[in-house]
C-alpha cells in the first residue's frame, strides 16, 4: 500500500499522519505539474483541486494521485445563487474547497510552490510539519522565550505560568517561503532581487490580541475548529480589490480565534516559492488594499465579539455586521462584502449541515487532549 | 587603541559600537575568571560590577579590564537609607548598577555565561548583535512573519501597513542561552538533562499587549528610554521569594513599554550557559513565586496607565500603587515591594538628576531616526 512504512523492530505499520482525515486544496489554473516533486509528501492524501479561470480548459493532474476537481461550473451548479460569495479569477477561489471537505484538517498550497530543503539539505515534509503544528496545543496567552514548549528539546521557561502550560487547541498552522518572500508589490518594485534563505528553526504561537499578514500559500487549519471563517472574501473578477484574500481570511480567522481561545502558529515548515509574481499586475490589484488596510486593521484590532458569539458561525456573522456598519462607510465595496460573508456561512452550513454540533463536540475533545 | 580596526581601504579607523555610551553590568560573588573569554568582545567597554555577598571578599578581576565594582559597603554608603531597595544575597542586587551607569546603554551578563557559536562554528559577539537590536526599531503593534523586517536579507510582508513601518524605538534586548536552558525548579526536576541546541536564527519583538519571561542572564536596554522599570525588586536575604527579580522587572518594563510606544525585542543573540543552579535550592526560593504568579501575571495583563503617566518614572510610580493596592491583599510582601518601589525611583532620580529631561529629548531623538 502506498505510504504504509514497516518501523524496523515494529510489526505495526505506519500509515502517514492523518491519512483520512485531511484533504490538501490547490487552486489552479494551470497543469499540475508541481505535484511530481511533492509525490511522496501529498500522494497517500486526497486532494480538492479549484479550477479557476475557464472552465472549458482541461487540467492535467499527475498520475497517481486521489482527487477531486471543481471548475466554475461546478461551483455554480452546487451553489447555486451562492456561488456569488465565491471569487473568479483570484485564488480565493480555493475556499470553495474548503467548503466542499468533508475532513477534519485542511491544507492548501500554491501550485507555484516546490519542496524546500532543510539546512542539512534534507528535503522537508511540509505537511508533516503543518499536522505537528495543529496536533499539538498553542500558547497564546503568554509568550515563552524558547518558542514552541511542545517541541522535542524545548520547554516552558521560567516565570512561565503553569496554569497555562496546558496551551490552548490550535486552530492554524502558518507555515513560510524560502526563495521568494511573499512582498506586496512597493516591496517587490524596492527589492526586484530579494530573496529569502534565513532559515528559521522555529514555529511560535502568535499571541492573543496580535494580528498577523496570514499568507495563503502554504496554510494548513482545523476545519472543524475554525474552517467557517476561512473565507477568503470577494476578490478578482468583478471586484476592486485582489491579493487580499488570505489577508482578509486571516484577520476575521484571528479575531475569532482570540475570542474562542484557540491557537494561530506560525513558522516552520518552509517551502520553496518558485517566482514572483508580476508586480506591476500586484500593484494593480492592490493598490486599493494598501489604502484600505490603514482602516481595516485599527477595525479589526478594536473588534469585538459577545459571550453569546460562541460558535465559529456566530462570531462570522456578528463580524460581517462590523463589517457593513464600520467599513462600509469606507467603500461600497465593503456592504457587498459583509453580505457575501452571511452568503459564505449560509452555503457552508448547507453543505456542512452537523458541523457545528461537531465542531463543539470536537472543540471539548481538543481541550480535553 | 584596544579594539580599533582599519577597515581595508578606507583610513577611517573603526571603534566597537556605541563603545563609550554603554556599561556592562556583572553581578558577582567570585572572581572573574568568565571575562577571559569574553575579552576580545568586552575589553573595549567599562564594566560595573556588583559584588554579592561578604564585602570583605577580594573579587579578582582579569588584567586590562576597565572597571568599578561595588560591594554591599559601598552601596550603602551611596545610596544611605534607600540602600534598602536593593537585594541582598540574590543577583537583584545587580540593578544598583543600572542605577549608577552614566551610560545611555546597559549589557547584563551572568558570570556563569560564555561565548556561544553560531552553527557554522563561530564565536557570537553577543554584545554586538545587542547592540544592532537596540539601534534598530522594533514593530510591537503588528506582527511580521519573517520576524525582524529590519534586518538584511528581510522585510516586512505583504499585508503589514505601511504607517506601521517606521516601528518603534527599542528599549530592550532579550538575549537567549544554549546549553543550559532557564527553567524552573520544577521543569529543571523533571528534565535534568535536557540542553538546549536549537540555535533559532531569529530576533522578533514581543508584541504589544503580550507579557514575557524576562531573563536577566543576557539583557540589554537603552537606560535613558527604560531604566528607571528595570528595578529587580526584593529577593534574597531577607525575603520570601528568590529567582523572581529578572521576571518582576521584566513585568514592569513591558506594561510601561507597551503604554509608552517602545519595544521590546528577544531571540538572538545567544550565549552559553555554563552550568545550571541547583534545582532544589531553587525550588525553595522559587515556590512562593510559582503561586504567586498566578496572580501577578493576571494583575499586569489588566494593570493600565493614564494618559498623565508619560515618563517611565510616574509609569513607575503608579505601577506600585496598584501593586500595593491589588497584589498586597495577596501577602505583606508585595506592601514591601512597592514601598521599595517607590524608594527606588527616588534613588534613581537622586542618582541621575537629569535623567527625566534627558530621555525626553532622547525619546523624540529616536522616534525621528
Amino acid at each position: 500500500m502506498a505510504g504504509t512504512v514497516t518501523i524496523p523492530g515494529s510489526s505495526v505499520p505506519s500509515t502517514p499522519l492523518l491519512k483520512d482525515e485531511l484533504d490538501i486544496v490547490i487552486p489552479t489554473i494551470r497543469n499540475l505539474d508541481f505535484l511530481e516533486m511533492w509525490r511522496p509528501f501529498f500522494q497517500p492524501y486526497h486532494l480538492i483541486i479549484v479550477q479557476d479561470g475557464d472552465p472549458s480548459k482541461v487540467i492535467n493532474v499527475p498520475e497517481g494521485f486521489d482527487y477531486e476537481l471543481y471548475n466554475r461550473n461546478d461551483i455554480n451548479r452546487i451553489l447555486g445563487p451562492k456561488a456569488s460569495c465565491i471569487s473568479f479569477k483570484d485564488s480565493a477561489c480555493r475556499c470553495f474547497g474548503y467548503m466542499v471537505s468533508k475532513k477534519k484538517y485542511v491544507f492548501t498550497i500554491d501550485d507555484d510552490c516546490f519542496v524546500a530543503k532543510d539546512p542539512s539539505g534534507k528535503d522537508i515534509n511540509a505537511l508533516q510539519q503543518h499536522i505537528e503544528n495543529l496536533l499539538s496545543p498553542s500558547t497564546p496567552f503568554f509568550f515563552n522565550t524558547l518558542y514552541d514548549p511542545y517541541r522535542e528539546g524545548a520547554d516552558f521557561v521560567r516565570g512561565y505560568p503553569f496554569s497555562l502550560r496546558e496551551g490552548a487547541p490550535t486552530a492554524v498552522s502558518h507555515g513560510l517561503w524560502l526563495n521568494i518572500p511573499d512582498y506586496d508589490a512597493p516591496t517587490q518594485m524596492v527589492k526586484p532581487r530579494e530573496r529569502n534563505s534565513r532559515y528559521v528553526d522555529a514555529v511560535l504561537t502568535i499571541p492573543k490580541g496580535t494580528l498577523f499578514p496570514m499568507c495563503g500559500m502554504n496554510l494548513a487549519f482545523d476545519r472543524q475548529l475554525i474552517g467557517p471563517a476561512m473565507y477568503f472574501g470577494l476578490m478578482g473578477d468583478g471586484q476592486p480589490i485582489g491579493r487580499y484574500d488570505d489577508m482578509w481570511a486571516g484577520w476575521c480567522v484571528k479575531v475569532i480565534c482570540d475570542h474562542l481561545s484557540l491557537g494561530v502558529k506560525t513558522g516552520l515548515p518552509y517551502l520553496w516559492h518558485s517566482k514572483a509574481s508580476n508586480p506591476f499586475v500586484n500593484l494593480k490589484k492592490e493598490y486599493k488594499g494598501i489604502f484600505w488596510q490603514e482602516d481595516i486593521i485599527p477595525f479589526f484590532q478594536s473588534a469585538t465579539l459577545s459571550k453569546e458569539c460562541d460558535t465559529v458561525q456566530k462570531c462570522y456573522i456578528s463580524l460581517s455586521e462590523q463589517v457593513r456598519e464600520k467599513l462600509g462607510k469606507i467603500d461600497p465595496y465593503f456592504v457587498k462584502l459583509a453580505d457575501a460573508m452571511v452568503t459564505w456561512i449560509e452555503a457552508w452550513d448547507e453543505l456542512n449541515p452537523s458541523a457545528a454540533a461537531a465542531a463543539d463536540a470536537e472543540n471539548g475533545k481538543a481541550v480535553a487532549k
